[in-house]
């Protein structure tokens, strides 16, 4: 059936086809459809190029007059990098604006859809909502709360251990599931890791995807500036590299890590990292969502303070036992089962030979 | 259609119903066709019982007279509790006999098919062969290898805790995955823990299901006899009850414990309790099959070993943390991921709230 699911749906298909890539901007896509037939399609791509919908009408030209558009994210209404994509709706002669969700942001939600309307064109808006908004999940989230989306990920075997005796980790998981954990660094603003990782790993934390993908901006968690000057983090500068340490880490090292350009030292005013500060100020610098690749150290502290929106759990086939090989929450903790966190199970897929678990919160029901 | 894979899917269904109920001896349906018309239906309902055949052919009488008759399970050939069913098919006049599944125990294998094939009766063996041996597993496995399939079960949350830092396990999983265990109970012949988990809970171990079912037969592994003679497993009679113990243990206690009526005590000739030994020693007494409800001791030991056939994780939407909390392999294990045990996802399926997954041994491809 061709009709407002139908259009909405593929304009739907074409912001999911870019997610990650327009960061920070949300992923949008809109269809223009006159006398039932598709005249234009658009998605945004990056941020400081085109909206979706000015692809579209472009796409459209002259057809987009008394034109029906299909537009997954509402019209933006104020001049930015682009000029507003509401007024070229306006513009363009469109007859009917159908539009997936509203802004996430409170202070501009329904200003676009005001303005459109404004001008005697009919705008139904909340077609596929809860799709549009899943879409852009990490957006929406951090321009209702102003703080990154947080996904915590792990890699364990069937009896919950993410390292064997040794400390030994590679590798717990298939290269399938690897590959999977390369596509949420594209997903993510942000990765953190703690300086233990780096001094264990040497990680580089970059994106790699057989085609390419946006690396993520890295952070690394280290009190007292322990992790050395060549550590890959501070000699690639495929990303950014964040190192937030605590009030006693050396201002010598300090100096040094931020003489390097693509590395930028947080520290901060007390002895312990403090993660909600840590949060507040990556909002400021608008990164949005956080892929946090722990260590149990860093991990417990993220569920401990329950920090968390999301967290990813790959699960091998293999049995590595040992009191001293770790779980992914191996500190803090509770005394009693019933005091413990309650999350809920999103999904289980197979990737390869392993299980990925995706938990998220317990959301309480409305009573 | 009605084929035979139709009637024998029935047939099989029939011998599903009573997975459990029959032991010692397999679950077996059957199924008398006239004329594309089904005259006679039969289940294996106890041990000591009429076979199935026996039952379809008297519901058949007469009708049974140049009749199909579809079997999931090869008629047997000998004179036990019961008449040969070979003997009844043949008798009643039987035309073709379809058989699912020759007998697993290969000394007798195809003697019931071959008596009836002797008098000129055609037999057509392997129809829907894999579902009529999944059915009876447990039964195959042990005619095969004369060892007791091993089922290891434990509850664990998300971050693979079966114990909170205090040790306190109650309720990781919700009630519906309890419910679940207790059909597992129903379903093999003895059920396993440790003396750490009867002196910390005192379990009956015994099957609670809201329509009843079938206990298994309780094993403690306690090297020292150190389990009260108050200890519910030792005071309920619902089921016998086996307490296996290692040479130094006191005698006088041994002793006491054998004067209860449905209590034996199986002393092994060495300090540790030798598993293999006991599952020799179980074998001899027909206990087929193995529910291991450990304890991170008991799960430690016999995954090290690798005796499992099974092993049913049921995961709560929780997060226990802590350092002291335990996994269900917490001992020995391994230095290096490299060197962990191999296995593979069977199944995964949600429970309430929780989910469960089932793996296997890991099967080496044939190359």
């Amino acid at each position: 059936m061709r009709d407002k699911y139908f259009f909405m749906h593929h304009a739907l298909e074409l912001a999911r086809l870019t997610i990650g890539q327009t960061r920070p901007n949300p992923s949008v896509g809109a269809v223009v459809v006159k006398d039932g037939k598709v005249v234009g399609t658009g998605t945004h791509m990056k941020s400081g190029e085109p909206h979706a919908e000015v692809f579209a009408l472009k796409q459209a030209g002259e057809l987009a007059k008394d034109a029906e558009i299909y537009v997954t994210l509402e019209p933006c209404a104020h001049y930015g990098k682009t000029p507003p994509c509401a007024k070229a709706i306006i513009d363009a002669g469109i007859k009917k604006v159908y539009v997936a969700t509203l802004d996430p942001n409170p202070k501009v939600a329904g200003g676009g859809v005001e303005w459109i309307r404004s001008e005697d064109i009919d705008v139904e808006a909340g077609i596929l909502e809860q799709e549009a908004q899943d879409i852009n999940k990490m957006f929406f989230h951090f321009m209702k709360t102003k703080r990154p989306y947080i996904t915590l990920k792990t890699a364990v075997s069937l009896d919950g251990k993410m390292t064997a005796n040794s400390g030994d980790s590679k590798w717990i998981t298939s290269d399938q599931s690897r590959l999977d954990v390369h596509h949420n660094r594209h997903r993510h603003d942000a990765i953190l890791v703690g300086s233990e990782t780096v001094l264990r790993d040497d990680p580089l934390l970059t994106t790699r995807l057989p085609r390419g993908g946006m690396n993520p901006t890295r952070i690394v968690l280290d009190t007292h500036l322990s992790i050395p000057l060549e550590a890959k983090l501070l000699t690639n500068d495929d990303s950014n590299t964040i190192v937030v340490c605590g009030k006693e880490a050396n201002t010598n090292k300090e100096k040094a890590l931020n003489e390097i350009s693509h590395v930028q030292v947080w520290r901060q005013n007390s002895d312990q990292i403090d993660l909600e500060l840590l949060l507040g100020q990556m909002a400021e610098e608008k990164l949005m969502s956080l892929y946090v690749e722990g260590g149990s150290t860093i991990h417990s502290a993220f569920i401990q303070n329950q920090l968390f929106n999301e967290i990813h759990v790959y699960m091998a086939p293999k049995l590595i036992g040992g009191a001293m090989s770790k779980s992914f929450y191996n500190q803090l903790g509770f005394d009693e089962v019933k005091d413990s966190i309650q999350i809920e199970f999103d999904s289980v897929e197979t990737i390869g030979q392993d299980l990925k678990i995706i938990a998220k919160p317990h959301e309480e029901e409305d009573s």
